[in-house]
């Protein structure tokens, strides 16, 4: 069996998330399944790194399958191309080792989040970011940011429905960056728990508004309570940066 | 009668252009008249300083209309803002000199034709620019724009249904940059005929891939034939950057 390796873009604008469900066809995992299934004439099952939920977009997304098709790279590339509707592009399709598993190999996770920081919307940038129209102190925002770095417990910072046993993860690194209007912050870490960005952000958010101070931050960690923490960001600012092997 | 001055940003990708067509509320004007008529419990007429075709985005489009509500400014940039659709954001609404009119007063105008110069289109970015897959040489672009600076005779270069006595018009630069796979060609003139802008990025698109020579440029001109230049590019690249007074 050949075991390919592919790197994704797309605009979740219009997707429930990358996740099949079912028969549903509104998923990326579901359009590129279907896609090379009728390429292949295989049923294939796709491997994504991980999901993203719905209205989450990926710059870089890694996913493989295993197939017996002897579609050189470039076919394959060149099919899902032309197939895939326009908000999902596969733009790198590369044979590796039998053994390559998107999701148990990745060592490391990107996650931008994108602010929208003005009193008025940008009509431009509706799905790809989130409007706040509060001004933000990006200094309070970066001061806070130590208190997220490191290997840490993040019950705090998870849904109460994520499934994972070990709510231990290790943020490497986070980077707040502002361009006019637009502020980004970048997540680097060995993996994310469910709704774990969205979370940091709405509660670096809340910082910035000057609502939750960055002092209070260890001991919402301590507390492992996600009523501490501040909501959920929306996922319209949510981007997968980069999948690290 | 007081005269009240708009500036407007669009992304223009789901209307039918600027202007008002019958009863249809699928255009920008549209839009404004009906929110601002809610406003004021007057039939209000909204002067644009010109159209933008089906699908063309504004980043600053000048508007203005006569009222004798006694609304503040800030009450009707707050109206405008919470009741237009998000794709629409009306940036600025100050009280003018009765005698303003946004289109005859226009002194100069800027529009950015952008393009998504990449083997694949990126899929952030379909609507609002135009993907050319064939590399685009910028020197030879740039080589080209002097033939079309200066006070012209656009005639080859607006569409066949320009209703414009006069084909004469004066550009008064056209900039080229690239940021990675990204081309901005930056036109400013003291007016632009139906199409025009469009066919000239049509246009320098086919001297960048080597199909029209910058030397052949002059005769084009001098033809008076729309049959000559190069295609009308898509409407999803065309950007109002700015209205000048």
């Amino acid at each position: 069996m050949r075991n390919i390796k592919l790197v994704i873009q797309y605009d979740g604008s219009r997707y429930r998330g990358w996740q099949k469900l079912g028969d549903s066809d509104k998923t990326i995992q579901g359009k590129i399944e279907s896609v090379l299934s009728l390429l292949t004439n295989e049923k294939i099952e796709l491997i994504g790194s991980g999901r993203t939920d719905a209205g989450v977009h990926a710059f870089k997304q890694v996913a493989n399958f295993h197939t017996e098709c002897d579609a050189s790279e470039e076919e394959i590339l060149t099919y899902l191309y032309k197939y895939l509707p326009k908000d999902i592009v596969v733009i790198d399709a590369k044979e590796v080792d039998e053994r390559f598993h998107s999701r148990y190999h990745a060592k490391g996770k990107k996650y931008l989040y994108r602010i929208w920081n003005s009193k008025m919307h940008n009509p431009f940038m509706i799905k790809h970011c989130t409007h706040i129209a509060e001004p933000l102190d990006i200094r309070l925002m970066r001061n806070a940011t130590p208190n997220f770095v490191g290997k840490r417990d993040f019950t705090s910072f998870t849904s109460r429905k994520s499934k994972n046993k070990s709510k231990e993860r290790e943020l490497y690194s986070i980077e707040i960056s502002k361009d006019n209007e637009l502020m980004d912050i970048l997540f680097h870490g060995n993996g994310f728990l469910y709704n774990m960005a969205r979370i940091i952000a709405g509660t670096l958010i809340e910082v910035g508004t000057g609502r939750i101070s960055a002092e209070s931050i260890p001991r919402i960690f301590e507390k492992k309570d996600r009523s501490l923490s501040g909501p959920t960001a929306p996922a319209s600012g949510l981007i997968l940066y980069d999948v690290e092997y």
